[in-house]
């Protein structure tokens, strides 16, 4: 099967974990057997890996995802950038053009889209197989993914199957209902439409042809800043006659709010915390290093990284955007492609932070304009390149880099250094990349 | 006036603000009318200063405390420092022979011993005043404060007076009582002891040779340690005829839980901190660099130190002891006399502390017999002196430190910078001091 993912959003609902630079797919809060934590994009790879063992997954996301994509699934999954978010037709249309002109995918052959987020069983992603198998047999257009209801939901789209059958042709679309026009809907058999699409990639190729103009792949890339937003669904589904439904009836949430999270946690507290007998319905999710006591709550969610700490009632952590918007704040933590870097002290005229590199793996080489930079090995080993000089590094080792000298380091190990930054002017943007030499 | 004031306490009920080297008395929580905060030490000491210029203040305190009070108080303040925890009757009789023996106070003039911790108004200093001009003029050996009480409270031992007069003999006391009882020694004109003495030093200086088989104030501190735990009230005070109390009807708080903490706080948030408007009777002390944001809540108290993350139901915060007792914890945070530091990293093998020195102060000259260091300096001027070797520091100096090798710095200007400390056996115990050379 060749399934698409669609990885977006800035996720500030799930503030502090989620950030700027940081999606709730990426969080890692759900336990797996080992005990262990993995994220959501980790669960769905897990489980696509599982139910097709051969699956093609490609990644439609934006340029701040991938260094997070490659540090959480690897080198191998496919990875098609967007320049710009342009809604899902133009996101769509560009991983289309990408599997047929970069991965050379046939044009017969099917695809499945689906979001990167939903919190499912594995037979949501056997449902997925067979789904791309019917787009591959039928002779319809697009197969679509319809949710048998538990309850009259306003949250979500819905649609109008011809019959009751496993697979029906879709009479009509409806829009988010309120809740007694759901109920209507729900009477005459209308299922959820979870945003999941399969299709021959020639279908959604001759349509991107049909409305926008572009010769390739790489032609597409270069002008999507120029292209309208607008949604699949608006562009193409809902303008489609010859359309399938294939109903799916086991567990599907959508894990978009601190309140449906929890509930999808299989445990009270991640990280260092504890909590007296008289809390009751409190989680707490802490990422910091030191511990998090909780007393006589109820229906509370803690959540605490190193950008902040949320406290909220459940149902009130639903409106938490706004506040989120109003703290303009420095990204505190990233991961990034080739490990991850923490902020552990903010001064006028200094920065400190810890530098964590993946064995094997390295930073670019680069230099900076306007800050020093002094680097204090603290574990494993690699070596540095300043200014064309080679140099084997470990422990105890310090490096000392004025503004301009080009650097980088490769670790062999796992490697751990603290970096401060000193200077007037430090910014994320102060940064000249250069070829190794 | 010679005031003694008791500091005692680690003050786990107050965590994470307050730990082992941190006692409640200095967290900076009160406004002052600049805009800058004051802990409940510096509240008291300035407070004494008002109500007379010249008091001659001695703070009574453990070795862990010192370091704090210079910090907060500066040099000027008299410290009698216990070698170790005795309970009052020793610390009393200590501090006695220390304002005898070292400040060479006569032995006619009258001390008035008072906690470290009362939340109190100025006419409660003023009060203090007359209780020190009442023990010098007056035949009783002790004059005692009795607060008019508000309400039958259970936490406070009671005496009852002869008299309704200002100042009365002491009939009796009462320990701590139930509520009905408490009821009872209201309706007979009890009031509430403030553990506040007034006598004269030779009166003291009876009792303690008396009790204790010591020479004079070198001697008793020698002998510390082998003290029976003793309280002043029990050693002395209720085997007294010759006592009297005089009354205090002012606000009188014992600020000893974040329910009662919090009711004396001016403003719902310190530090960096947001909340709806759906929250109630919500208090946030936040000493991190990053936001709290509170949803929803009623009732609650969120405090976050660099020791950790307290979310409590504020009356449930009164049970918090038990659950602190639990957390074996390195320290995060340290106020010390020339300054203060701030862990910021724990690795295995090493450990990143930002250390910042107050103008004209200086460490210890130093080594370490199994950590290497290295030091970045981040902000400010100064001098360090590295076996032996004067040289000038500012912002980004790199000084490293092999195991062995003796070191200070002394700072000029205010002075900051990153240490990180390299070695597979680190501890605050591995320090060998030297005198200058």
């Amino acid at each position: 099967m060749n399934i698409v993912l669609l990885s977006g959003g800035s996720g500030k609902r799930l503030w502090p974990l989620s950030n700027d630079i940081r999606s709730k797919q990426f969080i890692k809060i759900f336990k797996k057997e080992d005990g262990s934590y993995e994220s959501m994009v980790q669960r769905v790879y897990r489980q696509i890996c599982k139910a097709d063992k051969d699956a093609n997954v490609t990644i439609a996301t934006s340029k701040t995802q991938v260094s997070a994509i490659h540090n959480q699934l690897g080198d191998s999954v496919g990875i098609s950038v967007e320049p710009c978010r342009r809604d899902t037709f133009p996101a769509i249309a560009l991983v289309s053009a990408y599997l047929h002109d970069v991965q050379g995918i046939a044009e017969e052959e099917s695809v499945v889209v689906c979001p990167v987020d939903p919190y499912v069983n594995d037979d949501y992603f056997q449902k997925l197989v067979e789904l791309s198998e019917r787009a591959a047999s039928s002779e319809a257009n697009l197969v679509l993914m319809g949710i048998e209801p538990t309850y009259p939901s306003e949250k979500y789209g819905y649609v109008i199957p011809e019959s009751s059958a496993e697979v029906s042709e879709v009479s009509s679309f409806k829009e988010k209902p309120d809740a007694k026009t759901a109920e209507e809907y729900i009477a005459q058999g209308a299922l959820w439409n979870g945003g999941v699409f399969a299709y021959k990639l020639k279908y959604v190729l001759d349509k991107a042809h049909e409305l926008i103009d572009f010769m390739d792949y790489q032609d597409l890339f270069s002008k999507y800043d120029t292209l309208t937003k607008i949604s699949f669904d608006y562009a193409v589904v809902e303008k489609e006659d010859n359309i399938e439904v294939m109903r799916f009836n086991g567990q599907w949430k959508d894990l978009g709010t601190w309140n449906t999270l929890t509930e999808a946690m299989e445990e009270s507290c991640v990280g260092e915390a504890m909590m007296n007998e008289k809390c009751g319905n409190v989680h707490i999710i802490n990422e910091l290093n030191v511990p998090v006591l909780a007393m006589g709550l109820h229906d509370v969610v803690i959540s605490a990284s190193p950008e902040g700490i949320l406290v909220s009632d459940k149902e009130q952590s639903s409106y938490i955007k706004p506040f989120v918007d109003r703290i303009d704040q420095q990204i505190m933590f990233a991961e990034k492609s080739w490990g991850s870097f923490r902020v552990l002290d903010v001064e006028e005229e200094s920065m400190t932070i810890k530098v964590t590199l993946n064995p094997g793996h390295q930073m670019n080489y680069h230099s900076h304009k306007n800050r020093d930079e002094v680097w204090t090995v603290i574990a494993g080993k690699g070596h540095t390149i300043v200014d064309g000089m080679e140099q084997e590094v470990s422990a105890g080792d310090v490096i000392t880099m004025e503004a301009g000298c080009r650097h980088t380091i490769i670790a062999e190990t796992e490697l751990k250094l603290i970096e401060v930054q000193l200077g007037k002017e430090i910014s994320v943007h102060d940064k000249q990349k250069y070829p190794l030499e």
